[in-house]
Order: structure tokens, then sequence, then C-alpha cells
């Protein structure tokens, strides 16, 4: 049988970055946590990790941090919490979670707070960051225990809810549209355009479907609220959520400069399919949520 | 005299995390990176980076990198875009600028739009975000150009303004209060807490400060707006900066919980001595849209 510790010593140390901060958060020596790997890989007869900064898993090092993921939550059914080497039921699960940007700025948190004061005492979120595009990898190499996607295909192992999609408006203050002397959308192909990071398309997309154009002056700001304050202050335009305009154009503060125009992010709920119990439970809090604040087919 | 392009392939190298999407953003061969690289490792006859994913700098390297920004801001003082190898003097100034996720969800925006067109229709922002108390080393590593850090030291080269201060108070949602019956700040030791990132000392700072505790539960949540609704949603309690809580207490969404405590984070802007007269007219309009902003001395 595998010896968990070893699995917990790589699991740590991808997790944290290194084999020091590893030792910290396993409270070990240095030498005791690259022992267990040594010896993993030894018995492996393969490296489980790269040694560079910061240490990567190897493909056999993904499957085993996936197969812990999985053992964890099973463990966790029988109310044993592996991840804290500690058997006592009461300890909270570790709930690492990966989701995008916009999901968390908007109807994500909500659905992390079930209306039952026990489940939520039982869960620990530690939330990752990542584009809705790509962040379905921090599933496939077993980092996380749930992940909020675009991506409809579930991962080896794992299943999938549809959760619904984020709406986006194409929106840039009144000041902006004057200073740029916006008539209409064709003026926007000129002016500077919003963009969240590099795997960010939606204003790419927007303006070819309108205009057959793409952005030629782009400012890249990689934060949710920045994006809309961005807007607000007139920096430049762009696609928000519905959920985030909020009564934004009703204020004044922006103008929808589409109005006819929206662009559907869909979002999946992915989780394995060893899901314990508790995390039922939230996934199924979770898709209420959704159903309440995201857009559902038939309805628009 | 140094070649250029071959800081500029480094930079590349550097800035876009490989040698391929470094030769994308170049528009040249992939080989035509690696050979400038080797060129100019074989004039120092020491590395410049290190060859892993993503490639980092050595110390050498970073002292090119940082010397080349404050080249190209001369260069562009002179009417010539370097990095764009190009020597329109109507191409814009790529402003890769670093700043604290809380200022660029409250403040920041604003300031990076002056009241003259001609000077922001000559500026495009790259936004690189990182907490406050070690977002400098961006700054150190010759990786951009202006810095919004809570450190008052100017690095190697640079200079500093100060900009006043972020509030934060110590808030939680009414719903919160009551699940955790929270009757006095000492309830809140253990009380669920929201802790944007493993810089983020601030809910430890407060706890310590008012309780000679520290927090035992933590959900860590990385978005500026993902922190406020979290808050919102009774996810936990946090400190938010006074200008994310808005009018939120007053429509009840939160409640103060601690109303006679405040903590200030100071804020400066770091930029290069050798600041081009556009980044200083920017600079000049940021530090107004400060002093109404955040929080300055002698007021309260």
């Amino acid at each position: 049988m595998i010896d968990y510790a070893q699995l917990h010593a790589l699991s740590a140390v991808i997790n944290e970055g290194g084999f020091e901060r590893a030792a910290r958060k396993l409270f070990i020596t240095q030498s005791a946590v690259s022992r267990r790997i040594q010896q993993l890989e030894s018995q492996l007869g393969e490296p489980v990790l790269l040694r560079q900064q910061p240490p990567k898993p190897t493909a056999t090092g993904t499957r085993l941090l996936n197969h812990l993921q999985q053992v964890l939550q099973l463990e966790y059914g029988l109310g044993i919490n592996a991840l804290q080497f500690d058997s006592d039921p009461q300890k909270p699960l570790i709930v690492r979670l990966a989701a995008n940007s916009d999901s968390i700025a908007t109807w994500l948190p909500e659905a992390l707070v079930t209306a039952n004061n026990e489940i939520n005492a039982r869960l620990q979120f530690e939330i990752v960051l990542q584009d809705q595009t790509v962040v379905l990898n921090r599933m496939k190499s077993g980092e996380v225990m749930v992940c909020i996607a675009s991506t409809a295909e579930p991962v080896n192992g794992g299943l999938v809810s549809y959760l619904g999609a984020l709406r986006y408006r194409a929106v840039a203050s009144p000041a902006f549209v004057a200073a740029h002397d916006i008539q209409s959308v064709a003026d926007l192909a000129d002016a500077p355009c919003l963009v969240f990071d590099e795997h960010d398309k939606l204003q790419h997309e927007f303006l070819t479907d309108i205009v057959k154009a793409t952005p030629k002056r782009i400012h890249l700001c990689p934060s949710s609220e920045g994006f809309r304050q961005s807007v607000v202050a007139g920096l430049g335009y762009g696609l928000l959520p519905e959920l985030q305009i909020g009564d934004g154009i009703a204020r004044g503060e922006m103008v929808d400069l589409a109005p006819h125009y929206t662009l559907d992010t869909p979002l999946y709920w992915h989780y394995w399919q060893t899901e314990s119990p508790l995390l039922a439970s939230l996934r199924a809090h979770a898709l209420n949520v959704a159903k309440r604040r995201l857009i559902q087919p038939g309805v628009s």
C-alpha cells in the first residue's frame, strides 16, 4: 500500500512551492520531507517532482496527487481528516477550490455559505484564482477538490454539474464615450480597451463579432473589481458581468455600448467521483445559488 | 556599448515567461531570441537567466533589466519608443505598473486617467498585482516602471512620493454576527476569518491588537471584490478598506465590529530617477487623486 505520509509530503512541497515551506506546514524537518519524497521515488523507480523553483510534479507525481485528493475525500466521509494527520472528526475539511476571478467577485461567495451552520463550521476554503479557460488544469493536476470552469468535459475521475452562465455586456463610462468620440460601435476599434489578462479573449470576441476588428490599444488589468473601476474611471471599455454592472448603468456610471449584444460564459462545478457527503451538500447549495444568480437555459 | 536588441530579448523572455512567447512578442524566431541571449552571455562571460519554467533572471540579468527600464524612459523623453523597436513618437509608452490588489479595486484606476487626453492617449498600462508588502520586488528586479507599495524606502536608482494611507475596518455581515454569536470582539477569536493570501497579516494584526489572539479558522480568498462579497455572504469576518466598504454599513450589508479601531496602510508611488515627463505628469495626477481618496496625515 502507498505510504500516505510520502504523498502528503509531495502535496505540501507542490502546494507550498518548496521543501522548506512544506516542512513548516507539516511541522517536520526539511530533511524529513526530502527523505519521504526520495523513498517514494525509489519505490516507484522514477521522479515524482522536478527540482526547480517552484517544484513541479512529474506526470506520475500528478497522478499521485490526484489520487490523494480522492482518497482524502473518501477518508473524510469516514470522519477522519487525514490532511491534518488528525482523526478528530470535528476538524474542518480544507477545501481547495479553484475558480475564475469574475465568479469570486460576484455569485460564488454566497454559494459557499450554506443554510446549515454545522456544515459551514466543517468547511475551510482555500480559494485559488485562474481564468475560466485554463482553471481546469488545477483539477487535472490534483491540486484542488472543486473547480469552477467554463469546460463541460469532466477530468479523469471527475464529474460535472452545470451551474448556468455569466452574462457579459460591453460597457464604458459616459466621459470615455465623449473623450473618444464614440458615435457607434465601429469607433471602438481605435479606442483603448481593457483586458483582464492574456487568457481573456472576451473583448476580442466582442469586437470581432460586432465590427470585424481586433482591439488596437490594450490596458491589462488582472483584477475583477479593478476592471470595473477602470471602466468607471474611463481608462477603457470592456466586457463586464451583468452581476458586476449592477445598477451602474441606471446610475449613469457607465453606458451599455451595444444593448442588444451579450456574451454568455457557461460555468460548471467540477468535483471528484469520490465526493464526500459534506461536499455534496455544498454542491447542492451552490447549484441553488447559481440557479438564482446565473443565466439559465431558456431564460433570457 | 550594450546591444539593446539583446536586452529586449532578455526582457521579453522574462516578462512573457519563455523563449517561444518572447519570439512571438518580438516578431522574430525563437532561435533569434536564443542567439541574442547567448551573445549577451558570451560577452559578459556569465548567464543572464536561469533556464527553467518560467525562466528567471540571474543577479546580473536583473541589473540589466533594471538598467533597460531606465534607458527606455530616457529614450521615451526623446520621443523614441525603443520598446516597440519603432521611432514613431506617437506610439504609446507601455507602463508596467505593479500595485496591491486593494489599490486597483479602489482609488488607483481613477489615478491612471489624467485630465489631459493627449497624455492618456500616449500611455498603455500593464498592471501587475502583488501584495503591498512584497510588491517592491517587482521594482527591484526591473520588471516595472512604477510600483505602489507600503515601503517608504526607495529601491536603488529609484525615488518615492507619499500617496496617503488606505484605512481598514473590521467588518462582518449581520447574519455572521448572529450565527457565530459575536457578543464582543473577544468572540472573534473562534470565528472564521477571511485572509487575502499568505502575505496578508491585517487580520492577525487586528486580532492581536484587540484581544491578543490569532485567527483559528481561516478562509483564503485572494480577490479584493471576492473578499468583500465573502464578508457580505457571511463566510467570515475580515478587514476591508473603507473605500470598499462604501455605504455597506449604512445599508446594513455589514457591521463595523470595532468602530473605534482602524488600521492604516501607508502607500508610496515608487518610480525611477530617469522618470520621463509623461510619467511625471501621471504621477502629479495620481498624487492629486490620492490626496482626495486616501487618508492624509493630520486628517482623521
